[in-house]
């Protein structure tokens, strides 16, 4: 049971309009989350302490320690006073297989970024997302980011952390995970699409955030072949969508947004339209 | 010599206004940089393929393996196709450190948060910069954010970038810096101030961004006492630098702006003076 809130009261003294004032301001937690598998800790992550369960399934897919949720055995979350242990259980093969990896990365070669210790694996291949066949029309590139817009209470109380949906075309959101980091917030998302038992392919994925290779990597990961952004992308997010064949939407402001890559999953239909 | 560029044009469909065009977008590039001291690679980091010098002297201070410029020997950037490999040798004894250091890593416990394993490690005690004798006025918090909006080029052209600052009260800014990574920026801006034989205890650092526990800690081992954000802190932050003895700002916006830790050293001033 987490008893950490998600956010929290602090006192500040506010210059707004030329007037000094002492007051409180809502700010979101920022909590150690360490993920451990079969007794070792694995990564640690600074993150929002909520949707924990979502987190440990989604960053074990992301990282491709699990293929399917049927792979994680169980999940036990640890509170302690400088934060909060996530101990994901393995069915016995991918346990081995993980104890593998992690015997061919020890050794006095430093550490990578999470674990991955050459440009090479940094830049692993993505999955080929271009047989997904999934279409949208522009209403629903709007209605995805309007809608994740207003489904987010910590922001709402915060206006500081990032949001991460999973929205299906003409039907709407189906999940909506919140962080104070971008990736934590969309690894919470692939894991609560497929805690639901939904296929990544169904549904689009729209973020709050600009677009790193690395959003790139973990939506094709999900499988989802469509990706949405408020803000901007880089190139190499740009170019990694462009060949595992991810329709990829930035810049998404009200009825205007930018398609980079893979246009023909998104027709016009009529803008009008109400979801 | 680096030939890459910092950013690129690309072609996309553009929805505006109701009409639907196809152009051009200018976005920021991001390659893998690696990090590598005595042969071995440290860390890869996805970042903006410029002022590598200043990344690896920063990243170097801020991850603790120097603790100031004279350690490092030399600084060499090679090239390949996958990305940057930065290489860096350290002076004898540091080099010797590293590497005890790396060997109390090494083994079958994963790799934890850029070599760090443990929640107690993520959590570093951060140094204290309680006894720093820096005074600023409001118009220097108002001067720096606005001196800092000005001077990013990169942004500018892209809209798409962080930016990270070091401004000296009443004088103006000494260094800017910018990444598509907000903890790069800065790392950037540390190796920029130190390559030029400053002290951080003299200015004030400055952030595009949003203030996470680990900006707070990279501020403090620079030497800087007063942190300036455009964004919003988290609660960890906050704490961090209060027991830091770091005066933090955030949520500038014009000559809005609120002080949460240590306001003593921000003085009114008078907030019409042009600094």
């Amino acid at each position: 049971m987490i008893d950490r809130p998600t956010r929290i009261a602090v006192r500040r003294t506010a210059r707004s309009g030329g007037v000094v004032l002492s007051g409180e301001r809502i700010v979101p937690e920022e909590v150690p989350i360490a993920f451990s598998y079969g007794g070792s800790t694995h990564a640690v992550m600074m993150g929002t302490p909520a949707d924990l369960e979502d987190f440990a399934i989604g960053f074990s897919l992301t990282e491709g320690i699990i293929s399917d949720l049927g792979q994680v055995a169980g999940i036990e979350i640890v509170e302690n006073e400088s934060g909060i242990d996530v101990q994901i259980a393995l069915v016995d093969d991918v346990a081995t297989a993980l104890t593998a990896r992690r015997r061919s990365m020890a050794g006095p070669v430093g550490c990578g970024l999470c674990g991955i210790e050459s440009i090479e694996q940094a830049v692993r291949k993505v999955p080929d997302v271009a047989a997904v066949s999934l279409k949208a029309v522009y209403r629903d590139i709007v209605e995805a980011v309007a809608l994740l817009n207003g489904a987010q209470p910590l922001h709402r109380e915060t206006r500081a952390v990032h949001g991460a949906g999973f929205y299906l075309p003409g039907k709407g959101l189906l999940a909506v995970r919140e962080d104070v980091g971008r990736h934590n917030a969309l690894d919470k998302l692939c894991g609560a699409v497929i805690a639901e038992q939904r296929s990544g392919a169904e549904g689009i994925v729209a973020v709050t955030s600009r677009l790193s290779v690395e959003m790139v990597q973990k939506a094709a990961i999900l499988g989802s072949s469509i990706l949405v952004a408020i803000s901007a992308p880089t190139a190499l997010a740009i170019r990694t969508a462009d060949e595992a064949g991810m329709t990829l939407v930035a810049l998404v402001r009200g009825e205007d947004f930018e398609i980079f890559t893979h246009p023909h999953r998104i027709q016009p239909g009529s803008i009008s339209d109400v979801a």
